[in-house]
């Protein structure tokens, strides 16, 4: 049985992930690996921690991925955390609240949602009069709505939930590494990253972090399996009165004991794409938390600055858009799957569609991480220009490029 | 915020996982990516797919991977299948099977155990009569237990649990890629595998498979998440009389739509795991199946061989050895983890101690996928020696290389 050798086509990413993985990061990941018991692993293990905790601006102890993809990551903290019959509210404003919700309830949570209209985000005062209001155990939210493009105020929700004796959850997949994400600042109690968004890192792992409040539930529910627990761990367990977190994997108790000094054997780490994220965080360090962002924000201004003097529209409020992700309009009586589809097989650019009410009305053009580069947005601009001209669409032609180059030449 | 380059020591990892990579799989890690739902990328999952089914001996059409490590295949299948109450068979033989009832016990099945002494494992009819008497919807075992170094036999059992309506799901984590793991011919419903141990692919993947009959019971719990799910999804989900799958990001039911041909958007494919997966697939089926067993028989034999000729016992029954994991008693008087830190630091040579009662008591030397090669066992036998000299243990001198290199000049 023979088949061939891997051979993909080279892309032009521009979705809101996964996006183009960094090269030194795809080359970190062909390192031999050592075993994860090793201490030239638990070193780097180590590392990765403190690298995470200089991305999320934290002082916490605990900053570890989870070996999964991003859902991995926030399954894992809200089944931490929910204990059946638990008051949670989800404020929803996309496609990715719902996906809280449906984690909550399927660990048994009493689940709140407040649903504002897409394309917009909420009014902080309108969450926390709720958190007042219903006095949940957990608010969880989504920080950057990929579904939407849309961004959530965060500044003074956390805040005002520590005052309530509420555990802010933060779902922040896709605006870690590309926009402020003040884990201390604004008092957030666990919070969620993912690697193939602005991290420009394969998806595959779950950057996550969380404090001493959220530890303390955890460690009331904690169970050591069987095999591998002491006796101590035994008598511990007996005289707890909350119940076990449901999932093995996703136990952020013996997580914590396989990522801190006890080192206790949980799951086999994964190697590779600990490589990865380690040279993904040593890469944006080297750029800086700040010059990072601001990259994101001069890509973006490029971006909008095209489409629009190419005629299209944006969509969503302005006031709160996420700056990694841009939402097109589609013209009317253009077939929107058609222009992403000569997109990619005659530019070799993707872009994305959109889910539920919103499929089909909009394109989502993604600036993230190692795609966010000039290059890139010159191209799907000149790009979408053409095929929107192909598809008889009305542009203005010949605008797009030189409002983009514009920006570009602006003093920064 | 400046980090080194990421630099690492070159190991020669004779432990039962994670093993070392080959390079051609390393290499295959640093190809750039696509995006999860480029028509490249569909393809590369469908023939992982197709390699897997060859992989696992079954016409099964559901062969997939979990994006997460080994366990994370075992709790997904569990946690699928397994309703709040169902009886589950366990037979354990080592720290595996503990894990296997951690994980039903979360889930709420209700687990009847079968226990056998550590270093054996059970006869087929012990198991069978157990199913017979308790009838459990469920029967759950460990192929190859890597903790004790056996693999418990399983042709006859799929059998019996097909007559007697039970499922039969089995954790060949250890074993596949490196001995006959016959899904169809032995009846098996469900079987979880690894990829850092014989296929030598990093961890951080599990693939799985599971036939019709799993499938049904998965079918009848299937809930697509709010967010993506269409009426049709709606109506189907009022009609379910079956708990929801617990976890959303296990839930094989929407895995299935992610590999199947309706591509429901789930968690985003970690790109680069598959890609590597891809590779040691493809390298495994240019060997073959039937080459590759011999190889790991026979490497086994020349480790063996050198093994007893320098005067060290094998711990655990002899009939039941698992072949790609050699556990040797640690002789007395010797300080078992100081051999281990000197076979480390001296000559770069990482073997594994054990769990539980066995900690202490034997070191498991692996011999898997990549790893199980000529110079590895040469030189892990030669730096044993010299390490066990060094420590003042009573060996026989200058035997071992002799002995295995014995094993190498026979005709094969």
């Amino acid at each position: 049985m023979t088949y061939r050798d891997l051979n993909t086509p080279l892309r032009t990413i521009m979705t809101p992930g996964p996006v183009e993985v960094d090269p030194r990061v795809l080359r970190a990941m062909s390192t031999p690996i050592v075993g994860q018991f090793d201490p030239a692993f638990t070193t780097i293990m180590n590392e990765v921690m403190e690298m995470l905790r200089h991305l999320f601006q934290t002082k916490n102890k605990w900053a570890f991925p989870v070996d999964g993809t991003s859902r991995s990551g926030i399954e894992a903290m809200l089944c931490s955390v929910i204990e059946p019959g638990d008051k949670v509210l989800v404020p929803i404003f996309g496609r990715f609240g719902y996906l809280l919700t449906e984690i909550c309830e399927r660990y048994g949570a009493e689940v709140h949602t407040l649903e504002c209209e897409w394309g917009t985000v909420f009014d902080q005062k309108v969450i926390i009069d709720e958190v007042r209001r219903i006095s949940p155990k957990i608010t969880a939210i989504v920080h950057g709505e990929t579904s939407t493009g849309c961004m959530q105020p965060l500044d003074q929700i956390g805040a005002a939930c520590r005052e309530l004796d509420c555990l802010l959850i933060v779902d922040a997949v896709a605006t870690t590494g590309g926009t402020p994400v003040k884990v201390d600042e604004w008092f957030i109690d666990g919070l969620i990253a993912g690697t193939q968004k602005c991290l420009s890192v394969p998806s595959g792992m779950a950057p996550i972090t969380f404090n001493d409040r959220v530890e303390k539930v955890i460690n009331a529910r904690k169970k050591v399996e069987r095999g591998i627990s002491t006796d101590e761990d035994r008598i511990r367990e007996q005289q707890l009165n909350h119940s076990f977190i449901k999932s093995n994997y996703f136990d952020l108790s013996m997580l914590q004991d396989y990522w801190g000094p006890r080192r206790l054997n949980h799951h086999t780490e994964a190697t590779s794409m600990l490589y990865a994220l380690r040279e993904g965080l040593r890469i944006l360090l080297e750029e800086g938390l700040d010059a990072r962002f601001n990259r994101h924000l001069h890509h973006e201004r490029a971006l909008i600055a095209g489409i629009e003097a190419m005629g299209l529209a944006l969509y969503g409020n302005r006031e709160c858009k996420l700056p990694m992700v841009t939402c097109v309009t589609v013209p009317a009586g253009v077939e929107p799957e058609s222009v992403r589809s000569m997109l990619l097989h005659e530019f070799g650019i993707e872009i994305a569609s959109s889910f539920g009410p919103l499929h089909g009305k909009i394109w989502r053009i993604g600036s993230m991480g190692y795609s966010c580069r000039k290059e890139n947005i010159l191209f799907v601009l000149g790009a979408l220009e053409a095929v929107l001209i192909r598809h008889g669409a009305k542009v203005e032609t010949g605008k797009a490029l030189q409002a983009a180059l514009d920006v570009y030449q602006e003093k920064i």
